[in-house]
């Protein structure tokens, strides 16, 4: 009963296979591998962007903190929301990387508004050398919250930033799972909703760890690789890397596997629907589920071995409603699932 | 007839087969997992340092730079050779890992000695708010051009460091090379020799992509890792970096892999004594060979289907002669050098 | 009629005559110059703290970016205010000196209270490497909105601070005017208040341009004056610096201007009170009014020569209310003081 | 007897008499000055040069510092010599400016070749990411060692330059020196040598600190702007720094000082000629002179209470020769000299 993230599932069988068919005789590094050119055009391909400069890293702040930082000046700030993972979770990484821009949060959630971005972009003056600069808006797609932006949405934020001048970046760490619940094409999410770039999340989705950085604007693909090298991001033995991405990309294993993932996600939640006492924060629309259960049935669950993130300690007033995240990767059996709303239901 | 760099060959078997036995079920991330435990414990054991602070990275940049940073202020200068991966193959990550510290170098080639490396500290004054302030001493164990420093050399490098208060660092991307050919234990060559951390490859050893980042003295431990994460360089699915290095120590493959390097290394060695024409650069000592040749002989090396490094054009004056590099790792067979050195003898 | 900053006037004439007095003859540089020496040691007595370390910059975001810096780590947070000068109007400098580290805002205006401060504090857990680190406390005095932190508030910051094991940092470019309005002692408002470090602010109150920093705790002497001259803000003729602080620091000039400044706000706050149409934005308590006007006010005040910061356009809706800045230095004279009012007065 | 440096003499007449005329009633901040309108079109008249970008800093180093970084990247290396004051008296500062750029050492001494320069330049390949990439030409008139690049050579080494696309800066904290040496006009020094961008010193050669960066190039000049904020050197009461400048450039005050220190180091050059024993390191080309005694002549010298730079301690083996460094300004009088000459003479 493995829900406490998405980060710890084992490979998916197609990745593992296509890492496995890469592992012998020898290949040309830090990139040149010919498997890396196949999975360059599939991506390409993907999103309808022939001339998309496209790199793989191992990290999703990597790719994130190296995606941004391309576009970003040390003097800028990054419009994002308070929720944001290159706000919250990746000790200051993207300042880092940008050589100390600032990140300025749009609303206290984790989604953000046209109208809130629109406010805290004017709120910034421009040609005024004492304030941060205006620099890209960051949308994260699913948001930390599990939460999807529509389509409509999406074209709304960047219309916005459009208005102004500002470039967009997607945090596509769950791009798989949020495409699979949208049911649309990567196009659309991404080059027609005005996106200029993001990240492509392979590692919470079945990979070992590889990300893809799409910039549709290939003017940046140089400034990248010399960052990627710069940040010691540019992996010798990329071939290790070209064939997840390769394997993860063959047979829409990858959006098989992040529909699976929802799946798995919405499975649990109609159990969880039937649990007393049980509530959620917000409505599950991806692989991620945010719930409040009073602190006394977390402590019958972890007791019964169910593995998960809590928003507070385990000890404590046994009535105080505490915050709970579970999520749901493609390898998530059914058997787990059921095995957890047992002993959830059994809490009342 | 692949010589051009060791990052260019499969994982060992051993390396191989534990990757694969990790990837099974659910495992805490980011260094949480039980593999990663049992490996630092027996890094510890390895090095004979029971406090010593032991991390994985996927890049040998990556535990080059964040290794030095964790030691070096932004106002220092960091003492390394001209021809020391850090200044000449890192595109400033050091740089930049350190906030802006400066390397200064020491001689003009890939060893230092006692001497030059107390001329070049002494140059920089103490207590003087003008100049670079004297940091650590990075010393490449085995060298760029291949060659070793001895366990004496080491001690006298460090005795210096050690007079002027300075830290030592040891890149260890081809450590095990080093070993094997020097016959000495881990902890000789390290801590008994005065270095205070290191880097300990594998990926150019039979690794798909990690290195251990040791540090004997545990003080810096909790800054390495804030440095890591902020670096982007924490791996989520850690495992597949613990269990690499998990099936590196496993049986010695780590040092046999090694000395099997530098052997294939020293049967392509002896059969090039007998080319016309060739000339070592230096004595080889490990896994490496940096050659001359006229640029007609490369050019008949080159047809006939040998990859290597070449220090010029392929194309030009025939007779210039013109330098090679030619790497071994473990995985050479004698088959490829036989076929190599056929070639190569039949060139006169 | 100019009250758009106080950092518009002239050199107090105990500044300047200090100034020429010091124009003579050679003396050492780089802030080794007996004036120094001097100046150190009064500032010392001032704040009544023999070991503090105490340096000159020549500039306010100077002195707040590299005062902040020595006490603040790369991957931490600095906790302080919306309005915030280092939030607002420094361009990200706080981030560059700092090497990149955050600003978590605390409230959304010029004063913190002990409780946001603390949940602030404790959003950031302790002993987790995903998430920015919890660092200094910085507080400024008077705040960008003209108003002052008691004594009690500021010890009930500070106790916050001390009780998360943080530094604390004071923004005193209005430190004058402060201790001036709260009447108590140098040492009150900073040692005894629980402030570990401060800028101490001469440019707006009468010196041509020259910042004290100055810590309490000694041991980050040597590592400011590496930061100051890497920042490029180590004076040569430092002297001239130090000329400015002398003149400054004798017979309390820098309290008795400070005083002054307070005092022609407070004539013109009296005066403002009979203008009808004009509300306070906060009740003014040091130098700085902040008030609201129609437009069409402010048009006829800009077009009877009145100089001032209008948080807006000058152009609209004539009865749309506008914010206003009036800020007095000590070279105000009661003639401006009275015209700006007689133009006021004739507006309704 | 004061030779120590020519940032410990007095500011000009006409430099003080500038800044006590600017010192009355208010003024706009930040450079929005008056004074400045009326500098920035003298410097562009002074180079010939109508678009050029002019800004003042107080400090040397942030007028190298600020003026390279905005034309160098940080994955660039600087091509300088090995004395150049940016890579001896900085303190790393043009590596904290420029987010971490490397800088390539041109020869061992304070001048470089056109063939040298070429051959650090090719030593650096085009579209390799592993290495630093090619950055600017930097290049230091007068030379740290009081030599002179004479226009012929000037044009050499920005020829090699141009050759290869690299930009090329100036450091001209002894512009003047120069000027008065070569007897050309600015613009033969600068633009029509091929140079891109300069600081033009003011500090050494009668302000009190302000120096001007020019940028020939005007498309820098918002990029400056924002770089001068956030390092914390755009003066607020920026009226001090015109006005200095302001004086120095009325009536030629900049060139006439310029020229007279030059003839005080002449003065003195010609009177150690008849000094036995002492050797000139350098024959002196502008205001400084390097040249060696024996330490007892030293000890005797600043017995008697000469001031000057001294490359080794003062005791120690009474023979052994040790370089001194002596510095004339604008203020030096003959007296001065004389005292020191005869002083100096009684050495034998």
């Amino acid at each position: 009963m493995y829900f406490y993230s998405d980060n710890c599932g084992p490979m998916h069988p197609n990745v593992r296979a296509a890492l496995l068919a890469a592992d012998e005789g020898f290949m040309p590094s830090y990139g040149n591998d010919p498997i890396m050119d196949e999975v360059r055009d599939q991506i390409r391909d993907l999103f309808g962007a022939p001339d998309a400069a496209v790199y793989l890293v191992a990290t999703g702040t990597a790719a994130n903190a190296l995606g941004l930082a391309t576009i970003t000046k040390p003097w800028d700030t990054v419009f994002c929301t308070s929720l944001a993972h290159i706000n919250v979770d990746e000790c200051n990484a993207p300042e880092f990387y940008t050589g100390g821009a600032k990140l300025s949060l749009v609303g206290s959630g984790d989604k953000m508004t046209p109208e809130a971005l629109e406010q805290r972009i004017t709120g910034y003056g421009t040609g005024n050398v004492h304030t941060s600069q205006r620099g890209p808006v960051q949308i994260t797609q699913v948001t930390e919250m599990g939460r999807l932006y529509t389509l409509g949405e999406l074209r709304a934020l960047t219309d916005v930033a459009r208005a102004y001048g500002l470039p967009t970046f997607m945090d596509g760490a769950r791009f798989a799972n949020a495409m699979a619940a949208l049911g649309c094409t990567a196009r659309e999410m991404t080059v027609d909703a005005g996106i200029d770039a993001l990240s492509f999340g392979g590692t919470k989705n079945g990979c070992a760890g590889v990300e893809a950085v799409v910039f549709f604007e290939p003017d940046h693909a140089w400034e990248f690789e010399l960052r990627r090298k710069r940040g010691a991001h540019l992996v010798s033995k990329h071939r290790y890397l070209s064939a997840q991405m390769q394997g993860y990309l063959a047979e829409d294993t990858w959006l098989k596997a992040g529909a699976q993932a929802n799946a798995n996600a919405a499975r649990l939640t109609a159990g969880l629907r039937g649990v007393v006492g049980l509530e959620f924060v917000e409505e599950p629309e991806a692989n991620m589920i945010f719930a409040t259960l009073p602190r006394h049935a977390h402590q019958t669950l972890k007791a019964g071995g169910a593995e998960y993130g809590l928003w507070g300690d385990l000890e404590g007033d046994p009535d105080e409603r505490v915050m709970m995240r579970l999520v749901c990767d493609w390898s998530i059996t059914h058997a787990m699932i059921d095995e957890f709303l047992d002993l959830a239901r059994g809490l009342t």
